[in-house]
């Protein structure tokens, strides 16, 4: 048995505190370079969409329009289709954009400014003050939009089973200033959490005193799976038009993540109303997307089955990785009682709770050992994580030995932190 | 000698409106059907770019990052080089990005609205009014992106040298509510003209009562030659950074019209602030551009001269073109006095300016027998042409035949509607 750091008499903790310096000037003299700071494939995930390359071979989508002219705004019917029966939605909901679906949220974001939507008062540029509600830990780049954009952030825990409704639902209810809500509701940034069918019911239903709320609806992980267990994502078109908000969620994906990760394609799918007003505002900002890159999608998978077995590929990849996270902190913080972290079955990330008060001080330990940490409190609204607690730990992208010897040093840390502040 | 149209007596106009008539009936009984409405490359223009799609063969830009992956904001140096050269431009004042300049004069365009630019006292939105400096005839995009932003236009001529600077200084030299003007320098959208380099250096060093005044420099067919000149656009950054005004000039390009319409690069040229502000701004909306898709590119062209070469491809397939409208107008229209037309050295369009009051019913006349043209006003703010005489006529398109046929219709009914004006 394991004995929990906080029962060490002061003597112990001492002399504990004394062995993991010594330990850690150790791991200093290994002079690692190593980093675990961003959420990006690993070189051999790429190498699996190779074949991309070579591709298209042909130059007309099925409804015979030529791929390399301009045209087409809501993209290649035959790439909808295959998005559509990943997420579970239908085809004549979708919009099919360029490489990047955060440049697809930041449109809906900055047109809800500028034009407001189709259940607008009016634009949100001139309301006296708009907020989003936030589920920490959440995805940085979305809280970093939100205060370049001038948007105000009010944060609700994110549980195991997504937001805490009734947080989420007494800030709504009756401030008309709060005007959308940030989700990843399949193996959410960084917890891995996957929000239940319930929640995403409720979260879709409920009363927002903002007749023109959003739920921005960033299923960026949807396929991404790391075990058998390939769990679907809630329906949120069908729970809306079933709810009576139909234009309330905005659903994103992309397969960043699944074929290149700076040239794959991504999707945008809402209600028509919200379909057609954000089509329409493209079409002042844009003659189509890259058409080409669809097709070639579209001729590397086939169909959406030809995507699932591709994931099972990167799934083969990265789950080792992820068990080496495991197995790293399990073996040297199982018991003791100073840290907890996820069991993530898909997605990216891995978020580690260390020791109140310490995420700052192991980042710090970390990177003067070589190690590169996803800077403390990069998972809260403008950095700041009000417990110091939280860190994010992304090991697709080094190789299994790097993350082997990297999470070694972060667990060695994270003791090394609570023994200094246990011992204060 | 031909007799002029409104030199005809009213017998000799009635029996030549009869005889007009008679040979429109027998073109509407072709039942043509026929397209000059865009400017879109051929298919045969298209094909001369299929080598992209067999390309990259490598992973790595120069500086040895895998394309495949994120990152980047700024584009590939390489590229970067290239378009610097084909620009006249320093390298180091260049941002490649996805595969239209259109989305990136939409971003500065609202980026100015929302954020203010690094000389603005405050961002746009928050001015009471904001108005763009239109020359006319003028690019249709350029005009809906600023109505659907809520900006004024205000209109000056474009002259064979460019817009009237005259006119432009009365505009913006008291009122800081004019905060831009859209230039096509080279080869203009849709009258050919190229704006003189006298013309430029008044435009970027003239007095403006707004201090964050912007030049839309949209140099979208500075290579697109039709005629063993290679006209040199102006220097805008060079004359810009002499003038006391570095911020003033922002240049966009793209390849849209060099390889393929929709899935090209673009670019953006600035000031070392001007592009650090834009770059800060695009990287709360993108994680970077389709690098393989750059990196394609410049596996293509190898450099600045491949594009050169290439372009000159272009020219073989799309003179024939322009010179079978010349033709068709000359033939047809040529002494009648009734209308008049550019002679483009480069570029998409040829211009074409009816008799006053006639420009629709040309448009309707051609349009009931089978051809297609530009909507009437469309290459004015709002469509609104005050002497609704101009029509845009694009010949890229169609093939040379259908070109040819479709302008003996045009100058027919550009005939037919004079005829019919001067008789009421």
């Amino acid at each position: 048995m394991t004995t929990p750091l906080t029962d060490l008499s002061p003597d112990q903790l001492a002399e504990r505190l004394t062995a993991l310096r010594a330990e850690y000037e150790e791991l200093q003299a290994k002079g690692l370079k190593l980093d675990l700071t961003r959420g990006k494939p690993g070189a051999d995930q790429l190498d699996l969409s190779e074949g991309l390359l070579r591709l298209p071979t042909g130059h007309q989508d099925a409804a015979g329009t030529d791929v390399r002219n301009y045209g087409g705004l809501d993209g290649l019917p035959e790439l909808r289709e295959i998005f559509a029966d990943l997420l579970g939605l239908d085809a004549s909901a979708i919009v099919v954009g360029g490489n990047s679906s955060l440049t697809m949220m930041y449109q809906v974001v900055t047109w809800m400014l500028l034009k407001g939507g189709p259940d607008s008062p009016r634009p949100w540029s001139q309301e006296p003050v708009v907020k989003f509600v936030c589920p920490v830990p959440g995805y940085d780049r979305h809280f970093t939009m939100l205060a370049e954009l001038g948007i105000e952030m009010v944060t609700v825990p994110m549980n195991d089973d997504g937001p805490d409704v009734q947080a989420v639902r007494a800030l709504v209810a009756d401030d008309p200033a709060v005007k959308g809500l940030w989700l990843v509701p399949t193996y959410a940034n960084p917890t891995g959490a996957v929000c239940s069918a319930e929640v995403a019911a409720e979260l879709i239903a409920m009363p927002t005193a903002a007749p023109d709320f959003r739920i921005l609806w960033d299923n960026a992980y949807a396929v991404h799976h790391l075990t058998d267990t390939e769990t679907k994502s809630a329906d949120a078109l069908g729970l809306a038009a079933a709810s009576g908000h139909p234009n309330r969620p905005i659903v994103f994906a992309s397969t960043s993540k699944i074929t290149f990760a700076g040239a794959g394609v991504a999707a945008l799918a809402a209600s028509a109303e919200n379909r057609a007003w954000y089509l329409q505002r493209l079409g002042y900002a844009s003659i189509g997307p890259d058409k080409i890159n669809q097709l070639r999608h579209v001729e590397f998978f086939g169909d959406a089955d030809g995507v699932r077995a591709h994931m099972r590929k990167h799934r083969d990849l990265i789950a080792p990785k992820f068990e080496a996270v495991d197995d790293a902190l399990e073996s040297r913080l199982g018991g003791l009682g100073i840290a907890t972290w996820s069991k993530p079955t898909g997605g990216y990330f891995v978020n580690l709770d260390v020791l109140d008060g310490t995420a700052s001080r192991v980042i710090q330990l970390a990177k003067e050992a070589g190690i590169a940490l996803t800077p403390a409190g990069s998972a809260f609204p403008h950095g700041n994580d009000p417990h110091d607690r939280n860190i994010r730990l992304a090991p697709t992208f080094p190789a299994l030995a790097d993350v082997e010897a990297a999470m070694a040093g972060v667990a060695l840390c994270a003791e090394l932190a609570a023994a200094e502040k246990l011992a204060e």
